[in-house]
C-alpha cells in the first residue's frame, strides 16, 4: 500500500472520535455515581489517589486540552481543587460534557495532524494529544473498578457506554 | 460542517492506529515484566482476576479479532488456557506482536467502516471493534497498576509507550 493510499483511508471521523470520548465519559460518570459519597473522596489502595481526585484530573485536562487543540493556544497545565461533594463533581462533569460538545466542531481539520506542544510541554500531533487524555481516563477509571470491587460494590459494565 | 467535509477529515490512518495499539502493547509487556512471577498468576484484589488471566484475555481477543476484521470470518470466541510461567506469557505476547504486524496491512480499507458482528455476537463498525479491544487492554491494565502499587511495586509510567 502506498503512502497516498494509506492517507486516504478513514479509520475514524472527528464525529466518531467525539462520540467515542463521550461514551467513555458517560461510563466514568456512572462510576462516580457508583461510589459511596465518603469513599469517593477518601478511599485508596496502595497510596494511590482517591477516585474523586482522578476525576478532577480528567476535568483539569479535558476542556483545556480541547481548547488548545482547537486554537493552538495553551495555558499552563493546572489542577483545580477537587470538589467536596459528589453532586458538585457530577455538576462539573455535566458542564464539561456540554463544553466538549460545543468546542469539538471548532477544531480546524488540519489540527488533528498538526504537531503542537500541549500545555507547552508535551509534543505530538493533535490526534495523539486527544487520544492521550481519553486513554488516561480509561486507565485511571480501571483503577476505580478495583476500588469499587474491593469495597464489595459491583461497578457498571465496561462495555456499556 | 457538511457530512461530506466531515468524512474527508483524517483523524488517524490505519498505520497510526497500529502504532497506537502496539505502543499500548509495549506498556502491557512492561507490566507483565514488573510483576513478581508468583504474584502474576495469583495476586488479586476484590475477587478480580490475577493479571496473567487478564493478559490471557488480551491474547485470546487480539489476533482472532484482527483476523475477523481483516477477513469477515469469525470463529467462536474462546479463551485459551493461561500459560503457567512469565516467560511463556511473554513469548506468547511477542508472537502476537509479530502476528498483529503481519495481519494489520491485510485489512481491506472499507472494513474499518463496515458493520460486522465480531465473533458472531458484538455488532459494530470495524474501527469500533478494534477500539474495543485496545480500550479493554487499557482498562484491565489499569487494574494491574493497583495490584502492583498495593504490592509496593512502582509500575512503569503510563505515558511511556
Amino acid at each position: 500500500m502506498t503512502a497516498t493510499q494509506e492517507m486516504s483511508i478513514t479509520v475514524i471521523t472527528p464525529e466518531v472520535l467525539l462520540e467515542h470520548w463521550q461514551g467513555h465519559r458517560r461510563l466514568t460518570r456512572r462510576m462516580i455515581e457508583a461510589f459511596p459519597e465518603d469513599k469517593l473522596f477518601t478511599y485508596s489502595i496502595g497510596g494511590m489517589r482517591p477516585f474523586a481526585q482522578l476525576v478532577q484530573e480528567f476535568l483539569s485536562m479535558s476542556v483545556p486540552t480541547l481548547h488548545g487543540v482547537a486554537t493552538g493556544k495553551w495555558e499552563n497545565y493546572q489542577e483545580s481543587p477537587v470538589p467536596t461533594t459528589k453532586k458538585e463533581l457530577l455538576d462539573r462533569w455535566d458542564e464539561d460534557t456540554q463544553e466538549i460538545n460545543r468546542l469539538w466542531p471548532t477544531i480546524p481539520p488540519h489540527r488533528f495532524q498538526e504537531v503542537d506542544k500541549a500545555f507547552g510541554q508535551w509534543e505530538g500531533p493533535g490526534y495523539w494529544i486527544l487520544f492521550y487524555i481519553i486513554d488516561n481516563e480509561i486507565h485511571h477509571r480501571g483503577q476505580g473498578y478495583v476500588y469499587l470491587r474491593s469495597l464489595g460494590i459491583e461497578p457498571p459494565p465496561f462495555w456499556d457506554r
